[in-house]
């Protein structure tokens, strides 16, 4: 399990132009959009957001690590744009 | 719906050449002018601009993403130039 | 009308090669002068310059707007070099 | 042996596509990917990682030194992105 | 009349290669040379000089105005170098 | 002798491929690798390190200086990266 | 005489390669070695270096000015990097 340092949050990627139940659509490959992800784990300095949260983030930056075979992004909190509200 | 993060702003672009009520025209093709967009929604820690206000934006920055085939610009508060009054 | 915000200010720029009655002649062509202006709206939290000073502002920086046909700059207070006494 | 000053840390990196207890897989020579490191001294003002977490840092930055025949790095904790719990 | 804005500073710069009772003598076309000047006007947060000082200043940076057919630098007081004293 | 000003530490460089008693060998021609020196001097205001330490600091930076035949580096007391303990 | 502002210092530079009663010899002409010159006048917020130092400045960096034909540098205190005491 990650436990992210300082202000950085763990996210799980959508799948690149995956339609959730709000309806978003997001192009994973269109450039300067936009990623839309599920938060995993947060810092212990981290306050708006929280794990199960889906959020917008920029589409660069952010580190990427694999889990079990799954794809992770530590990215910095001030990097998430906006909560994604069902 | 989108709950913009820190001192961000969620706003809808007019459409280029539109002519609003207070009459400025904003042709969205020009260089280096900024564009007239509206407020959707405000994140927690915005003072200066409220849902419902049409405001003048940076012509560039800010994160485009679409919502149920809408496209909104996430843009930081402070990249807000002015409020448009009617 | 426009309501700037932050520290930002809206001016109008004066016509290059204007002779104002303090006899200031400022060739709006040449490279790095600064440019007469003056001021139609100041943001809430501008302290140095009031609606109607005539200012001189750096020649680059800004952003341009039309109202009504009319040209306007919305520009940074700090921006703002000098007030022209008459 | 090593006593970093400031807010530094000293970490031994694991060998390149090492597998470890939790899992995780980290092809050393991936770009872009975090590395995964064990904490072996911390500086004084070091507050969020103790000696013998086992951490993700970004893939560059860092200055090495080797020390009877081991390689470690001199890291800033700020730039640990997170700690591999088991 | 120029009213500096904020931190700056109106200045009147000495011809080039011009000799002072001092006995400085500035070549005003070396490059990296300090310029020499008159203060004309200082702005309301200045203290380290008044009008009529004669002060060293960067060659570069600085706005140039031309009131009444003279040519004045408005420049950030912090680019002052020196007073030159008699 | 050298009083260094500010957070600066004059320190004298350990030759390239030198082993000291806690067996670090530092190669001075590979890139990046820090440098190993021994503290000569430290300015007023560094608390961390004091004369007779040996340290370990970043391969570039510091200002080089000539003294009675011996080469000495003036360095941030920043960019020292750590203490070597006997 | 020159009176430096702000945290500032007028230095008159040694000669290259001069050799001082301390032994240092500084090859004026070598890249990046730090120069010698004596303090000639302080800024009043200058605090630890007084008229009459010898200090080393970095090489590159400071105003150059000449008085009565005789060379003098203006630096920011911060750039003087040691006090050479005797």
């Amino acid at each position: 399990m990650l436990k992210p340092l300082g202000e950085r949050v763990v996210v799980k990627r959508y799948e690149a132009e995956e339609k959730t139940a709000s309806g978003i659509i997001l192009p994973g490959q269109a450039k300067e959009k936009p990623q839309m992800a599920e938060v995993v784990a947060v810092g212990a300095k981290v306050k708006d957001v929280k794990v199960g949260d889906t959020v917008l983030l920029k589409k660069y930056g952010g580190n990427e690590v694999k889990l079990d075979g799954v794809e992770y992004i530590i990215v910095e909190a001030e990097d998430l744009l906006a909560i994604v509200e069902k």
